[in-house]
């Protein structure tokens, strides 16, 4: 969080020039932070100085509806402005940077609300929580290919020339099965499946049972259905990977589908931009966020992720971001908003 | 609708000694019939002198919550009784066949809530409404596997000695994909990975988005989320069964899949109560009910279904119930209140 030095309070910091917010609303959680508008260009994502960070709940949506949504994101923004001891009327800009929003309609609306909660002069940039996450791990540079597997999936690239392609990122009902929820949904119907006679047995029966305090696989249904939060089922993962850890095989085999399933959603968008360039060969950053792809166990699925694109393109050059998803929307708003003042050349 | 000469009026009928309600819950509708509490046998399903029927919304509590189940029970009821011209003091024994009611712990809840509704002495039984649908099909003997797909799919077994075991059942989350909700939420993902190069494409794209009236397979994740209810996903079935009958690869593989899908719940369920007999060869009835089993279509579901089932346990003996299963829970909830007045053996 470097950069100033300790006799600079945050308020004389936000005083100078306003400050810039970046968020970053995901379906686990929502991240806001305040960085100063007149910071010069930061050496590395993690020299960038950080005037405050505040987290909310879930702000997708498509997940808890719309107005839900927009109070988180309006509850953390106020939050990291308060921490930063400024207020709305210092905001110069904003990228707002949320999961769920996949339709240029969802992002007019959210452009309208956010434009009455601040000065009439300062910018706002509604993106989709994927650009955000790839800037956190580019520097801030908008070229290449982003996976996020966390509760959600999806995969985002932009090429140099400022096209841009996504794959998956819709949600439990259409497809995503890469994703936290889906490897989790996966292991639950495992249980039931097994447990009716559908499947074969599994340890994930036992495991399972045990997390969730429950007695028996009919308990699971209830369990389900009591509370339609997404994260709530994703949060289940960590058994699921144990589980295959130990030898498993149905967990295993839920891995592997997972695995082979975002590789195929970040093939698809390295093939739509060609960001493997003609030969298919061209270097090209593919970054890697959220909590399925973290690394430091046995059973290494983004590993597994970049061993199985690396055989169709072996330019992949995996990045695991140094800062949070949110620093990389700040700095895209802070970006914009330099260009838009034409101090400089956009970075 | 026989049994009744035209001299007699619902009133008179169900004042002779009170009436017997059946309630088909689903996750579509709820029906609800009336029957006279001293009718003798009926000669056939089709012979029973139905007094009243009433429909309703959906009433699985796991699609719409608890609470809103409940008033929809309870209105579908009333509603009954009114067309029936009588009143709940009238009602000697109540058959809730719900979806959705899955343990114990359901059922006691569901009876705590009944029994505060209706007069001290009528009997009352809470089952899944799978059991409904057999009996429908058997003439009321529960005996043999009813196989249920609407919006839901679910199978259903009960041994001549009272054992029971059911598959699936457990919503869509927990792998219910042979139900019609699994088969469009397939389709809507086929769409969906065609669109962003993940899948082949599908004449699929074409026709949901035209009965969705949408423009571009990006607005189907805003549309999906806008609203949970399964059964708005699940009436998506007839364009899926559409574009196969046309010849569509995308869409012939989900049915198939779905065939197969649903073929292994029956399987579960006959190989646990061993409805086939000790060789795997006995005859045993299993009864078709809801919208994705219904014939007259070119792609036949259930007759590829049954195909499938019948190659490992030659003895299926397929039913297409000629009453709805409204009925059937009228006439079990009816065969307990004369069993309960000792008036003969059970029929």
């Amino acid at each position: 969080m470097g950069g100033y030095e300790n006799g600079d309070s945050p308020a004389s910091v936000a005083g100078e020039g306003g400050v810039i917010l970046g968020v970053d609303g995901g379906t686990t959680n929502t991240v806001c932070v305040c960085l100063p508008a007149a910071m010069p260009p930061p050496e590395s994502p993690a020299a960038v100085p950080v005037l405050a960070r505040a987290v909310a709940g879930c702000s997708n949506r498509n997940s808890v509806g719309e107005s839900a949504a927009l109070e988180t994101l309006k509850l953390v923004m106020t939050q990291a402005l308060s921490i930063a001891n400024t207020d709305r009327s210092a905001v110069r800009a904003v990228c707002l940077a949320v999961s769920g929003v996949n339709h240029p309609s969802d992002q007019q609306r959210m452009l309208d609300w956010i434009r009455d909660l601040f000065p009439e002069n300062a910018k706002f940039y509604v993106e989709n929580d994927a650009v955000a996450a790839l800037a956190s791990g580019t520097m801030g540079k908008l070229h290449g290919c982003v996976l996020i597997a966390g509760t959600g999936s999806i995969a985002y690239g932009v090429t140099e020339d400022g096209k841009v392609a996504r794959a998956a990122g819709a949600g439990p009902v259409l497809g995503d099965w890469g994703s936290g929820y889906g490897i989790a949904a996966q292991a639950l119907t495992a249980v039931i499946k097994a447990h009716d006679g559908r499947g074969q047995q599994t340890s994930l029966t036992g495991s399972i049972l045990e997390k969730l305090e429950l007695s028996s696989p009919d308990e699971i249904i209830g369990w389900t259905y009591a509370d339609p939060s997404w994260a709530r089922i994703a949060a289940l993962v960590p058994v699921v990977v144990s589980s295959a850890e130990d030898g498993d095989e149905v967990a295993n085999k839920i891995l592997h589908d997972s695995v082979q399933e975002l590789a195929d959603t970040v093939m698809a968008v390295v093939r739509r931009l060609r960001l493997c360039g003609e030969d298919g060969k061209d270097k090209f950053p593919l970054v890697l966020v959220g909590g399925v792809l973290e690394g430091n166990k046995k059973w290494d699925i983004s590993g597994e992720v970049i061993k199985c694109i690396s055989k169709v393109f072996p330019g992949t050059d995996p990045i695991w971001p140094e800062v949070e998803p949110a620093i990389g929307a700040a700095l895209l708003a802070w970006s914009h908003h330099r260009k838009g003042f034409k101090w400089e050349n956009g970075s």
